[in-house]
């Protein structure tokens, strides 16, 4: 069964293509300081957005319709889209994919059906990842959908719920234990509150603290390695959740003992809902040596909701993969596309352009933050700005063998300091110099 | 030489009263759950808004004179401003006042100069101290306004600046200790960054932790046993400041060894220009027993920038002092005007219609809040909602006896979770029978 | 069948009473102002928030499960639907209920079987009004769930879909007409758009045009004489709507000669969305005549997206109801509760809490307001601010018998302006005598 | 006196150049779509932010000093700073410039004096214009930073302020006549309110209106054949300003018989803060006919105020450009930068840095606008999408002869519409590949 028989498979065409359905920048083999650019990107598509989303939202019902949800039974539904997921990595050539829990099973009448499905779904993904060479960047349970995570999962005022996602967390983390996923992710959609009025934060997130821990537990136990990741995203669906941002993660990471088990999965769009830029949240996880993988979409930021759109614009792009190549790379985390189809783009061909232009900005982007680095300039600006602590007093302070009489002192012989400019609108043409 | 002449002296007229220059709330001897109100508000005025304020703003110069800005000379100046200072303490019942060094003594041509200069008005400060029984409650260090500061203090790519910051912190805190200060507030304003195309993010949080470790150290050389503090601001005047949130700071606190030695000082226009409510981060100072001091006043969720308003919502001071009583009181903090009067209000009538509205609505505030807890529905209604964590497999969770093998189980002994009502709607009627 | 048969009718019990199914202060035919307080205030329900709301939200699934939805007819759903909602009416003392279209009748397998469908509904509504006594306050259409309206209505580019709203309006019109409403509202949730990319701006106003010209001929037609109105919101779902805020829809209407056909709804949380207070957008709407009904609700001013929250802020319903009393009331409009109970107010007693403390609230501010007026301080400080436009040159400038060159010849002869205090401080505390 | 000595002269050197005092994209005699790039994009210098400039913001002191400021009388420092102005224009290659009346000529002891000084610079402007061949795009009155005006000029509560208004814009229309300004600008910095508790906004807006009609008839009295513009900003410094974006605008020119005497003089900055796209704030205009003038610049969409940073955004840039291109270019009106430097770029060279970024990003993006015109498959893709309003039903609601009655009859006969891609993300795909 073919669901992509009218898409052309996607294929690197270079700069100067016009056809739609090819790459202009994505050349999976392509070397980019020293590593191809498949290695740098490890995308993902994501099973959730892509294919179970309908446009629905707040105010409309499901606009697309799939070939592959068509059947009734939900388990029929399930093989044909895990079937589509897996023919649309390879028309697109997509490496990774990613996965809740509920988006590739549906839930039983019981939670045993529900562990079940999610079985025979898992062993089918695992089928279909031999068949094509497609892998698992990384797998999650969704604890927020269904009605009894209202109030939250590990940080619901019911312990019984508490009980049932570590139940939940348990199969999830099997199965990507069993499909050699990568990574796995916490999102703790509805892990906050709506109001203070009827809340207990500290004991919230108390609770959630223990479930982390749990969890670092059961891996060890069952012998999972994948990295284990928390997106923040600071509202929405709740009011304010636990998780608002990368400094707020680290710093309850850090409060609980949990520092040395979780790195981060940034989003785009996360970012920009905290009030901060794509670029900060990633250096402030890079910083830490936490960056573990990364959702790219991009936010509009005159919305204030999660719009989750795909990644377009060569600014942000370039900015990523400039804190990428400066830190490291990705590791074994990727580049997963949390991004959505506009409700108004109803043709199945707007998934492939959706894909095709996130990877395309992603790839161009890796090629300007590359040549932006070899050429050396922005960062001899930085270097330089911070010479001051190479040595003389700067190196005395940065190697903490400075005081407040010591300093006091140098400043009586040494004065007033001399104003530097910090040459932004320099460094913002530097910049368009290599768009 | 009085400057408040034609001022009656506020005195609490109670709350049927039509005098406009009365408290109608604010009764400070008045015992309220086992202590003055006095003692639970410890009220502050804040020297740089109050005694300094002009109404200026970025579209337009200077509105409001004050007869004790008229003299030529500065130091001339910074002696009738502090003698005004005492004396509208005196008028108003303030118990506390606030400073930042350059605002109680005018920097000279020199360091040593500056220096003297704050000895000389701190001396005078202390007599105005002693003869009026007004205290210090916090003073600080003014490293934002100077051109010097432009690219941050401690923070900054010149080593001479952070030397320079470091002498003049010393400065501060001498002053600070000297005059009995019940604490030591760092608010960084300009410890940020503009763009990251010309920053090291980890570097400049690297010198950061160094200068407050340096801080700590000294204080301990002086013995100076005033509670440190820092405020938490997200942006403005620097695009993002590292000091982002109370959640964000206490990961740094925690990440670089300094948790011990800081508390926070919550304002409540940081709060919602990070995207929170006062009463937030309140609870996530509180929860962590570090809720240090409060810079209260209000903020227009309309507008982007610190309005720095007077605190007039009944509601926001009801919640602000339940998060307070609930969490042992304000200790050696205590509630520190950072409020401004609007550039329209140009009269010195409207200096003393501000503060009275922002200590009656917190006085109203305490008093609603001490009856919201007498009552106990609203404290009924969240423990009733957490009890299922008290016994059974909730007690064996919070015991940190429980995994993830054993909640399965347990979840498929016993099923599917209730879904109970967090019934917001109802608490939030419940809280207007108080107000 | 009665739904709500464990629910105490909703009666008056005073300020003190501490059961929360009372009202504290709404008293329906307690005189204020020559008026009872259900004619001040002539609240309505709405049928999609609270009888079809199930909690759903964009990341999670249908919650609240109500016994009138059970059935599993389409139209057997309709009728229990509609027959709740009059017995809700009944219990809670609700004068007015509003309606979509597809709220109360579902749609069919074709255009005239859900015209059919809905026609069967109105007759039944018709009998329930004469039976309660409750009044239909307006009705709309929804031209915006159906995935045809993804693109707009009116303004769709597909001329087709055009004319389906067409078809609909004139329908929903006559349901109107015949159950008496005294309005029709059209809020264009989808006529506005997601990119300029592919949009042709001012074609779509147009249409937009042409569209309400249509709807006033065919008002004319059938004699219908309802106030047309049309309620502002800026975004969401679309991410720009024409129908931004008070002041756009009141250019567009002059612009397009539709100025003397239309009042506006305004909603609270609309107004915030668009950047403005709820009051601000009354006054704007009340300046120019055309505040004609009001949605009544609330938003949260740190989140970016129509929360829809029962009001209870007795600030906001104060300074609502101020502005209704300055100018003569709310005519043959209303107060419609375009509110949600949370996601996690999932009990049935929830939705009679929600629209208690909105009522209440409301009724409270009404009477706060009264007391402003009567004491007529505020209005006398904005009267004497005013005051030099009453005589000599300012009553020449309002007189329009002024130019610029008498105004340099008197500014030559005047001399600089006196500066007045605006006296915000003081009036926020007298604001506060009265809350 | 020469102020730029050490800056060469900025010439056009094509993409490649690497000199950061060059333009790669401005060649002002290049021909693109039938004008030379310099009759496209007009540029203009605004003396208010780059000869006025301090880098002083609400929390520090000055720190830009330039040699041109330095005189201690203020007439020398008002020569000076034009001069300078003027060798910036010619250095640069700048066509224009634009100014406030107190930019360029201070404030004496009354307003006689004002007038003289204003006088004085005026003629010297004039000789340099004819000496420099730099002309005046358009003046404008300060009605915002003097304390008299802290309640609004026009719109001031106090008659007296009106009348200094009204006398201070006829000298600046006065300066703006004898140099021959294409344009003359309003902006009503205060013309708004900060409270409606002391607000009569009715009669506020009355009296803006006023003020405006007396301009109107002053211009024609002095044969001022200028074009009036009005630049809508929400806020800032105000809480709510009247001009709140160019909707609302039109729709008040509208409402007092003023809109066939304005057009509308567009902000980017202004745009984002109220809510608004760059790009949509022009098509606004331009789709009602009354796109006068830009002020070019860029916001951070992150910030809540006006940072007036200088535009590198080459997405803004293109869409603007496209705009533009669209509706028959900028007429009389230009591209005018409004816009400063950081508080941090310190160096005179950073003021050159600056332009040529503003002026090389707009070049580059008419560049990029013209090709996707001339390639056609944008607008192709626009024309298909509303194609059905050519002809049939669709062109029968586009003459005006449809109504309601047949548009029903015409669904019934045609049922359902055909849902249509909106195609966004092959169209923001499409974008990227002329970028
Ligand atoms: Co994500
Ligand atoms: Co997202
Ligand atoms: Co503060
Ligand atoms: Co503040
Ligand atoms: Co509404
Ligand atoms: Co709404
Ligand atoms: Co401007
Ligand atoms: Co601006």
């Amino acid at each position: 069964m073919n669901f992509f028989d009218n898409i052309p498979t996607i294929r690197y065409q270079g700069p100067e293509a016009t056809d739609p359905f090819s790459f202009r920048y994505y050349d999976a083999e392509r070397m980019v300081a020293g590593k191809t650019m498949a290695e740098h990107l490890r995308f993902a598509v994501s099973c959730w957005h892509t294919f179970l989303g309908t446009g629905q939202d707040i105010f409309g019902s499901a606009v697309h319709s799939r070939s592959w949800s068509g059947a009734n039974d939900p388990m029929e539904r399930a093989r044909m889209t895990i079937r589509a997921a897996f023919e649309f990595c390879q028309k697109i050539g997509m490496q990774y994919y990613c996965f809740h829990d509920r988006d590739i099973a549906p839930e039983g009448e019981t939670f045993a059906q529900s562990c079940k499905n999610l079985e025979e779904i898992v062993k089918l993904a695992g089928e279909l990842q031999k068949e094509t060479g497609v892998k698992l960047l990384w797998g999650t349970a969704n604890l927020f959908s269904n009605p009894r995570f209202t109030h939250g999962a590990s940080t619901n005022p019911n312990a019984h719920v508490f009980a049932y996602a570590a139940a939940q967390v348990k199969h999830a983390m099997d199965a990507t234990k069993e499909l050699g996923g990568d990574g796995y992710v916490f999102w703790g959609g509805r892990e906050g509150y709506e109001t203070l009025l009827n809340t207990d934060m500290k004991k919230e997130q108390e609770n959630l603290a223990t479930f982390l821990h749990m969890a670092v537990d059961y891996a060890k136990k069952i012998g999972f390695t994948g990295q284990f990741l928390i997106e923040p995203k600071p509202k929405e669906p709740t009011k304010h959740q636990y998780d608002f941002d990368a400094g707020t993660v680290l710093g309850f990471l850090r409060a609980y003992g949990l520092i040395d088990h979780f790195k981060l999965n940034i989003e785009a769009n996360h970012a920009t809902l905290a009030g901060h830029t794509f670029a900060h949240e990633l250096t402030v996880a890079a910083s830490a040596g936490k960056l573990g993988s990364i959702d790219v979409n991009r936010g509009d930021l005159l919305l204030g909701w999660d719009t989750d759109q795909f990644p377009t614009d060569l600014y942000e792009t370039t900015q990523a993969m400039l804190v990428l190549l400066q830190h490291g790379g990705i590791g074994r985390g990727g580049l997963n596309f949390d991004a959505k189809l506009r409700r108004g783009s109803t043709d199945l061909e707007d998934l492939f352009h959706a894909h095709i232009g996130g990877m395309d900005t992603f790839a161009r982007g890796l090629l300007v933050a590359d040549k932006i680095i070899s050429d050396g300039k922005l960062n001899d600006c930085i270097a330089k700005r911070y010479s001051s602590y190479e040595s003389g007093i700067g190196k005395t302070i940065r190697d903490g063998k400075a005081d407040f009489d010591m300093l006091e002192k140098w400043i009586l012989e040494n004065g007033e300091p001399k104003l530097m400019s910090g040459r932004q609108e320099y460094l913002e043409n530097l910049l368009n110099c290599y768009i």
